[in-house]
């Protein structure tokens, strides 16, 4: 194998593989990133076995400035690797293998030998054919898996929470996430193709794969999302992200979702989160980590302490409070993230009692669950 | 005590006294932050009793918007406090101690009540009461210390090595640094008064304090030095910084500074940068993170390899070389931190053997030992 690459497109492509790698893999081959250089163009394979992503650099495209001399496969230690082509010098780098699998990089004066492993020892990622695609604009996509990710579970001892749930009918795309102290939801419209209109898709996809896919997507138009069996691809220009599907049913979360509520109150997101930020600096030192939010017809406030340092107490600004009189009290670090996703809007919290869990949505939803960030409240000796 | 401030004053002040304070220290009270109200201001202390830090905000001053009410004295967990008053709304805090040595701190509707413990609790600083007294442009201290702080040691084992060897003589200042496998050299010219001018002054500043000052210094002009028995005091601006010294003599370095060379090269300090930063990545790796610089006069090359990874190899850009063929094996990590002193300059690496410890200075540098980094060199079995 021998080529020449622009180093900065090369080190692009190579991050993004890289995102696969973990370095704590049972598999040692898998700590090293796979080089497939063929007439079209080079293609870069990086892996830990639940999550591969490829990436594809077109010897067409003259911005890659692409010399493919020899074709043939590699693979190099990944960190290495990686930290090597960051340093050289120079706008264009030169890869050649040489005997015994010893592999030359050089960039203007500087040349480096690398010990490479076979790439005919590079596991073969699973081939996905199917009909089952789906394409969504990746601003949206983003949206969706950051709305969500944050009620992902990192518990492994059930790991159908450490997903998102998504299910495709009737034009939509519904993800729901729960770790079962909190719930995520958000609904978006979703152009599907008409052989599968009819049909409803559901799958659970591990929460770390859809966060390293908001990465890389970061500069895309579009995700293409492709369905198997125990497998999702997503193709974003010249990326192809896989990843393995959490098997098991996933709750029916729905019933969790509370229509009524006895007390609601309307706020700007980013007024609630500041307060919330500065109300946290006290209940993290506390044993439980909770504040309070008493809410009444004229004023609401949100306290919290420790016994150890002191405490705090703020009234808030609110927009409007209607109900009954309510005292409750939650984990804030919940609450944080939660407010974190609605961005600068206004939002509405809806409490059914301090035992019940609550909702946050935007102030203006009239269809209520579109998105929608539910949390179970704490209960404490005082109320 | 009762106060109101312009809060971004007062983070900036209570920022630069928190650099002195450690939780890791075993005096409670030493874990917080200082607080003493007077008619002219007020007066923030954080100390770990080897540095103190004082940071004084004048009621005089119409920027820091002072209004002192009530005068006193309260010491305040230093992290949370600093948390909260970074986290907290509005331009004007107000700060008032109650009953029990509770202390509200208010901004606009936010109210903290902080435990305190009385100002009587906190230790004296040591006064420093001295007629030896310098003044040195602050941007010329920063560079003096960032010279040399780069040879002080981490190990307690020998403390005078933690710090920087400073000597004051002939309207010259001397600070040497050295932990024993290399060492940092930088004099400058200072303005003595004429009081001192016959006088010689010798003390060991430790590092951590000095490094410190360079970050406190950032904005000031100049920066006042006043020497006492044990303990030197830093003023700039309304800031003071004071240290302790570190007792015992320190070693004289001079005779390890060699005057001649057999071998001599010149090259761009940031070119030879580039290639050990790039050297390291494989070195890092290897059991004795060597690398080798072997010079002929035609070519000057540098090279490292680990068995496990791989092997580089350079030929530097050199603007000349002069003297016997030589090759010499170094730590790059030492060698990369001589070579950033340095910044963008032409520089001299001066050789004796392949055992001799070696220096670098300036190119141009007449007076050679003005500013020279010594590094001792690693055997290997390959020299």
């Amino acid at each position: 194998m021998k080529f020449s690459v622009n180093r900065a497109v090369f080190v692009e492509n190579l991050s993004n593989v890289q995102r696969a790698i973990s370095s704590r893999t049972t598999i040692p081959v898998l700590t090293g990133v796979k080089i497939l250089a063929t007439d079209n163009g080079i293609l870069l394979t990086g892996s830990d076995s639940t999550i591969s992503i490829e990436a594809f650099i077109d010897a067409n495209n003259e911005d890659n400035q692409l010399q493919v001399e020899k074709a043939g496969s590699i693979v190099l230690p990944s960190r290495f690797f990686g930290e090597i082509v960051k340093k050289l010098p120079n706008e264009i780098m030169h890869l050649e293998v040489k005997d015994n699998l010893q592999t030359d990089i050089t960039a203007g004066q500087a040349a480096f030998t690398l010990n490479g492993t076979a790439g005919s020892e590079y596991p073969k990622l699973p081939e996905i054919d199917s009909d089952t695609s789906f394409t969504i604009p990746a601003n949206i996509f983003r949206q969706v898996i950051n709305h969500t990710i944050i009620s992902v579970s990192n518990q492994e001892i059930r790991p159908i929470f450490t997903g998102i749930h998504f299910v495709i009918a009737n034009n939509h795309l519904k993800a729901v996430s729960t770790d079962s102290h909190r719930l995520s939801q958000r609904i978006v419209p979703l152009e599907v193709p008409e052989s599968l209109a009819d049909q409803e898709f559901a799958l659970n996809i591990p929460g770390r794969s859809l966060s390293e896919l908001t990465r890389i997507a970061e500069d895309s138009d579009n995700i293409e999302m492709m369905v198997a069996d125990k497998q999702v691809l997503f193709k974003t220009d010249n990326i192809y992200l896989y990843s393995r599907l959490l098997e098991g049913k996933y709750p029916d979360t729905d019933r969790l979702l509370p229509e009524d509520y006895q007390t609601r109150i309307q706020i700007d997101a980013p007024d609630l989160l500041s307060a919330i930020e500065r109300a946290l600096i006290l209940s993290h030192e506390g044993r439980n980590n909770v504040v309070k939010l008493s809410i009444d017809s004229d004023q609401v406030v949100l306290s919290g302490q420790s016994a150890e340092v002191g405490e705090v107490e703020e009234e808030l600004n609110i927009s409007s409070a209607d109900g009954e009189s309510l005292a409750i009290s939650f984990n804030p670090d919940y609450m944080r993230q939660a407010l974190r996703t609605f961005g600068a809007q206004e939002i509405a919290l809806r409490f059914q009692s301090p035992s019940h869990q609550f909702i946050l949505l935007p102030a203006n939803a009239q269809d209520n669950f579109n998105f929608v960030q539910l949390i179970t409240p704490i209960r404490t000796p005082g109320n």
